[in-house]
Order: structure tokens, then C-alpha cells, then sequence
């Protein structure tokens, strides 16, 4: 017998499990954002940096007294298993929700998932073998970036601008990895008010986005959390709704209704949805039975498309009071994109300030945003941050970014003294293209 | 630019997704007992099939207004965001939950899961490269079973007899995977109440089970849902109460509380832990904040252990059903395990018969059990299945036992006048070992 006992080697200090542990997770590395929250949290800092949608609005009275109906009439269902795919009548509900983006599909090819995170990690599952690649935008939603890392997925970027994904970009990316030899094994994309970007992919470069795509093999997967929160009630049509053989779409209540259910959904083509069924299963058995009773409640009795107005229009409430305070206080040589819904405003700092080294000075003066790096795969991004504006009130997003002007001002006359401080800023062509509002 | 389009090949009968998958994916197929489950939920059906707890006793009146309140009281951070570890206060009251079966644990060290299945996913994720070796006991957890196909483990199964693992069996496994050069991840097991083979792990073999994995430089994975459901209230040491550094542990709210709401947990030893909600962040951002605020609200209000004291008379009686009748009516050369408590009896039927193959017309007889194959993944189990007593009725209990009885007899019948009709049917030792009741 080769005794071969890794607690016994006297190096209690170091993990023991080391050597136990799969190739895959190297690419498990705290995010810089989570890592950032529990500082961003202490009630004196103005957090610009999460993602948390603002909830206030909610009819909690109403929601309270629906929910524990829920539970008196039907709680043995409600408490107890159910199917891997999620319950039928919330399939066909959101179905009802996807029509309003120009989507006609079946219930029987919509999957519920724990939030669309849930999706984006068993589409990736179905697709990803280690070494394969994923194109992804330049930047691209922080929490598909560590689902295609778990895969062990190589993540390459394609350019935006302030029209969204560059068609050009992505056939060169394409051709690119083509004569490399590489895999692609799909293009993820978030088509409408970015993640961290803030913009939307232009209606017209929709077909061609979709035609490269089909003409090279390659699936697209659109993730549309923030679809239904177009400043002025506007939507696009899904990539889905054009291309629905190639297209997986991943959708959610996270930020039309509420994020701490954990309810969202994949629409897959038939085949494709029989083996996330099976993926699934065997990641969760099934989704919370409970929770999908209550959204299909709430979509059934509640004024859904008022509620999501009332979010709608908190958003843009708080986008105008952002966008104002960037262009009142933030120092020349800054710009930023000028989201028409979602939650996100992406700015670029001028030569030689690095977001990622000035995060603690900001946090000492009382503000804090999620630096560009954490959005992409390849290190880029240390001349851009991402601010949020869904969560805070009108009044300390001002504030914020009040105190933000302020901090990147002294760590521009630090530039403008001795050069560029900061080893870690890496020099590469801004992206997205900035609406210098 | 290479077109390469898998939608035009004008074979659209089949899936044109098909060179797109991950390896992985062949080792996705639906389980035996999940494909079953449409047709043995018919009423007319008694299902001794499935693993649905049987909730009927649960207080709806009181879990109804007390849902409710958390709604109206604490709607905003129920329905928001929670942290990818899960929710404090939930985590001390789970490490008082396991202090009733020895466990002393800091609730630093517990992550909240989507139910224990993610548990069970995310170990295997953090351990497992394709082509290592998980050992399991045969028969083991059809769902474990499924996440470690899903991450190309390839299980090795170690003999039970009716004091559970045999240790001596272990250690051969140990031995010859070393022989092979095959890297053994970790030792997957149930101790208490083992489903499906209904047999608990002698006390006296678990300081050895643990030693023997230590020496070899394997971690132990234990599978802990059923623990606290021993019919006269018995429990037995956790395996990590006495080996915290080298078992990780997995638990569960689905047999004591409510499956429905999908609450489990995993201990770990520090450093697993923290890799572990890395994994569980990429995996499903968090778990859902309203159904760990019930469950804490549950603990903290409700007489919790009378709770379980009731399920365990119900499980009890139920039990008591369905030995009697499988004494009463199962024909000569029949055996089964004796379960202490727990959900499931495991049936080793007469040669010649093969309990796949006799489902469809045990299903025309009106009786559906799980075929025994679907517990091992290396085809063994033709001759047996697992008969679930833990969600209908003592009456139907006796009545299903009846229908299989009669379904077996002319099994027999068939096998005797013409040989082994069946041509599945593989020899192999009777494990686990069965209780000639």
C-alpha cells in the first residue's frame, strides 16, 4: 500500500488538497469586482460598483399576501420536487415575456435555470471543451467571463463601438482563429444596454451579426437580462427572433422582477434543449419549485409591463443624474458611453491613470466603481471602469461621482508630475468607442 | 473565411448542433428512473419509484403567514442579491443542524448549494479532470452519478454488504487503481440510510473507511440527506466529525424540511471551501437569498426536531408496510435490504429475471419501482431494483408490493418453462449483500 498522505507532510500552512484539485480550477480566481464588495458595501462609501437592481418599487404588500396563498393552497407542490426543465406554465409565460422582443417559441424548448448565470454555465457546459473559444465583447459581463474560465474556455474579445459589436471585428476575430486552427464554439453577446459597456447593438447590424456567425459554423448566445429596460419603453429585436436555429438565448427576472429568486431561462434549439435538460439535472436536480410558482403568480396577477416601467423609469432617473454629474465634474481627457437603458456607464480615463491601482485611493474617499480589467479575459481594460447607476439614489450618484472627479483629478497631477505611476497600465485601443458627451 | 455551416447539410433530421458538444456531453444520458417518471406518475400507477419526500405533514397554515412576513418585513433583501456563500445567520443554524450528528463546524466553512445535487456538482467540479477515478459504493445515488459523468470521472464501485462499505473491498479498489496508474480523486459515499441500497455504514467501520482513504491520499465525499431520519431516532458520527480535514461534507433540507425550496449545503475543510464558492459563484451567482431567509426563519421558529420526529413515524410505518408485504407476497428466491430508515429497500430478484427489461409490464401491471442498472455505471444491477417507501401510502404500499409480486411470479414462470429470456441480464456478485427478511 503507498502511503501517500497529503495532511502529514508538516506543511499545514498550504493547502493540502492541492494537488487533488482539477486542471480547471487555475481559472478560478476571485473576481475583482466580488472581491471589491465587501469593502463597497461600509454605508460611507457611494458603491457605483454592483450590479444589484433597485427593488424599491416593488409591491411587497400585495407580493406577501400572494406568496404565503401560494403556500396555504398549493404547498405540497410548492415545497417539493419538481421537473429538471422548470414548471410548464411558467414555460409558456415566458414565452408571453420573449414575444415582446419578437420571439415566437414553444415552451417546450425554454429551460428555467437558477438566474440566467445558471444558463450561461450549462450552455458552456454542452459546448466547451478546454482550449475551445468563446468570442465574447470587448468587455464582456464579468460572470460569463468565470463561467468560460471554469470550462476552461479561451476567451477571445471582438471590438465594439458605440453601436455595439464590430461585424469586421468579428470576421477577423473568426478568420483569425480559423487559420490558427482553433475551435470556436460560439460568439456570446450581450445585444441590448451592455454589461459593462452600456450600449446596444445596432437593429441594422443585427442580419450581419448573425450571418458571420452562421457562415462560419459558429452558435450565437445572447444574453438579454436588460432587454425589457430601454429608457423609453423601446425594444429590439432579438438575435433569437432572426436566427432561431442558432441562437441560445438566455433570459431573466433578476432585473424585471427579482434577482434573490434565482429565476431565469434558456430557449435552445430542440436538440440542444434535450441535453441541457440533462445538464441541468445533474447540476441542481431542478430548479426551486416554490420560486417559479411565484413569478408565474406574478406575471399572472400583477401589472408586470407597469412594474417594469416603474423600474424603467427609476433607471433613467438615476442614468440622467449619472450622465450629468459626469459631465459637470469628471476632468478633461475622460469619456464614457451614454447607456439608453440597463445599468451601466463605461468610462475611459485618460493616458497613464490605471482604475484597477487608483480602487483603494477612491475607496478612501468614499466611492467605488468596478475596474475595467475584471471585464476582460486579457488583462485590457486598466484605462476603463464601469459605474452603476441602478442601485444608489439620484442624490449619491451625484455624490459619487462628485468624489470620483476628485480622486482621478489628484491621480491625473500625479501623471502630469512624475509620469505614468502605475507599472500595471497596459497601453491597447480604447473599447468601446466613447461617446465623449 | 472557411464556410463551414452545419445548418446546410440538408440532414436536418438529426441534430446540427451535433459536432458542436463538448466531450462531455456523451456521457449525458437521460437516467433510467427520470425517464420512467412520466409514465409511473399516472394515478393509477403505484409509484414505488420515485424519491419525493413525503411532505403531507408539514404546517402549511404557519410556513404560509410566516413566508409571508418575511415578505412584507425583509421583501428587499429576500428578493435581491445575496452573497455567493449564502446567507450568516443560515449558515450557523446548519452547523447547529449537523452538531446532532457530531459535527463541529464553523459556519465560515459551509456554502449554501442549490440542494446537496450542487453540492455534489461543484466537488466533483473542483476535483475531477477527466479519466480520474471517483469510487462509489454499488449501488450508489443515481445523481451522483450524473455529475460525475458530466465532468468525465469514470466511477469505480465498491462492494456493501449489510453493514455498508466493506472496507476490505476499499482498499482492493485503492490497490488495483494504483496498479493502473489511475489518479482516485476522492471516495463518494453515503453513510447513513444509503440510497438506494437502504443499509447504513457499521460505526465500527468508519474510523476505518478514513483511515484507509487517508493513507492512500483520497478525500472522502460524504453524501449525509438521510441521516436524521433513523426510525427510532438513532443517529450515527458524521464520517467528518471524525476527519474534518479530509471529508467534505454534503447536507441537505430536502428530506427534513422541504425539497421544493432546493436549500443544501457543503462543509469543507478552509481552503476546499474557498475554491468552492469560487466554483458556486460561476455556477449560479448565489443561491436564492428568499429561500434561505425561509429555512432560517423555519429553524429559528418551528419545532424543527418534532418536524423530523414526524416525518421519521411516517417513514416508519410506511417502511413497516412495505417489508410486511414483501414477506407476504414476494415469491421464494426474492431478497431485500432491511432499512433503519430512509426512503428506499433494495430487491435482489431470481436469476433469469431482468428488472429492466420487466418494467413496461410491471407498469401494464400498475406497480413502477427504479431498475437496479441505474445505480451503477458499469451496467451491473439487472437483477435488482429500488422500491421507495417514502411517499405513498402504507395501503398503496401493499397494494404495489402486490402488483410486483404477481409480475415477478410470471417472470419466473416465463424464465422457467423457456431459460433467461433476457438477454441483458449480466451475472455478477449480489451486492449489496442482501437481508433475507
Amino acid at each position: 500500500m503507498t502511503a501517500n498522505p497529503p495532511e502529514h507532510t508538516g506543511r499545514r500552512d498550504l493547502d493540502p488538497h492541492l494537488a487533488r484539485y482539477a486542471a480547471r480550477t487555475a481559472g478560478m480566481t476571485a473576481s475583482e469586482i466580488r472581491a471589491l464588495f465587501a469593502v463597497a458595501s461600509r454605508p460611507e462609501v457611494v458603491s457605483l460598483a454592483g450590479g444589484m437592481p433597485n427593488l424599491a418599487a416593488l409591491p411587497l404588500d400585495s407580493l406577501s399576501s400572494q406568496i404565503g396563498e401560494i403556500i396555504a393552497e398549493d404547498g405540497l407542490v410548492a415545497l417539493q420536487y419538481g421537473s429538471a426543465q422548470g414548471v410548464p406554465v411558467l414555460r409558456e409565460q415566458i414565452c408571453e415575456v420573449m414575444a415582446m422582443e419578437g420571439i415566437a417559441a414553444h415552451s417546450d424548448d425554454v429551460v428555467v435555470t437558477v438566474g440566467s448565470q445558471m444558463g450561461l454555465d450549462m450552455v458552456t457546459r454542452l459546448f466547451c471543451d478546454p482550449g475551445d473559444i468563446v468570442l465574447a465583447e470587448g468587455p464582456s459581463y464579468v460572470g460569463a467571463l468565470g463561467s468560460f474560465a471554469a470550462y476552461q474556455a479561451k476567451v477571445v474579445h471582438v471590438v465594439m463601438d458605440d453601436q455595439g459589436l464590430v461585424p469586421e471585428a468579428l470576421r477577423e476575430a473568426l478568420a483569425a482563429a480559423e487559420r490558427a486552427g482553433q475551435r470556436v464554439k460560439f460568439l456570446y453577446t450581450i445585444p441590448n444596454f451592455h454589461n459593462p459597456a452600456g450600449v446596444t447593438l445596432a437593429v441594422e447590424r443585427r442580419a450581419e451579426i448573425l450571418a458571420i456567425c452562421r457562415a462560419h459554423g459558429v452558435l450565437v448566445v445572447e444574453d438579454n437580462p436588460y432587454g425589457l429596460l430601454g429608457f423609453d419603453g423601446q425594444t429590439y429585436p432579438a438575435l433569437r427572433s432572426l436566427d432561431p436555429d442558432n441562437v441560445v438565448y438566455l433570459g431573466s427576472f433578476s432585473k424585471t422582477f427579482a434577482s434573490g429568486l434565482r429565476v431565469g431561462w434558456v430557449l435552445a434549439p430542440h436538440a440542444v434543449r434535450e441535453k441541457l435538460v440533462l445538464a441541468a439535472e445533474s447540476a441542481t436536480l431542478c430548479p426551486p419549485t416554490f420560486n417559479q410558482m411565484i413569478v408565474s403568480r406574478y406575471l399572472a396577477t400583477h401589472d408586470w409591463k407597469g412594474q417594469i416601467k416603474t423600474f424603467r423609469e427609476n433607471y433613467r432617473e438615476r442614468r440622467d443624474a449619472m450622465i450629468s454629474a459626469l459631465e459637470q465634474h469628471l476632468p478633461a481627457g475622460c469619456s464614457w458611453t451614454h447607456p439608453d437603458g440597463g445599468f451601466y456607464v463605461w468610462v475611459t480615463v485618460p493616458e497613464g491613470v490605471d482604475t484597477k491601482a487608483m480602487l483603494p485611493r477612491a475607496v478612501t474617499a468614499r466611492v467605488a466603481y468596478a475596474s475595467g480589467t475584471g471585464f476582460y479575459a486579457d488583462g485590457f481594460g486598466s484605462r476603463q471602469m464601469r459605474l452603476s447607476y441602478c442601485y444608489p439614489t439620484p442624490e449619491r450618484i451625484k455624490e459619487g461621482v462628485r468624489r470620483l472627479a476628485a480622486v482621478l483629478e489628484s491621480e491625473m497631477d500625479l501623471v502630469r508630475t512624475f509620469g505614468n505611476v502605475n507599472m500595471r497600465a497596459i497601453p491597447g485601443p480604447e473599447t468601446p468607442s466613447p461617446d465623449t458627451a
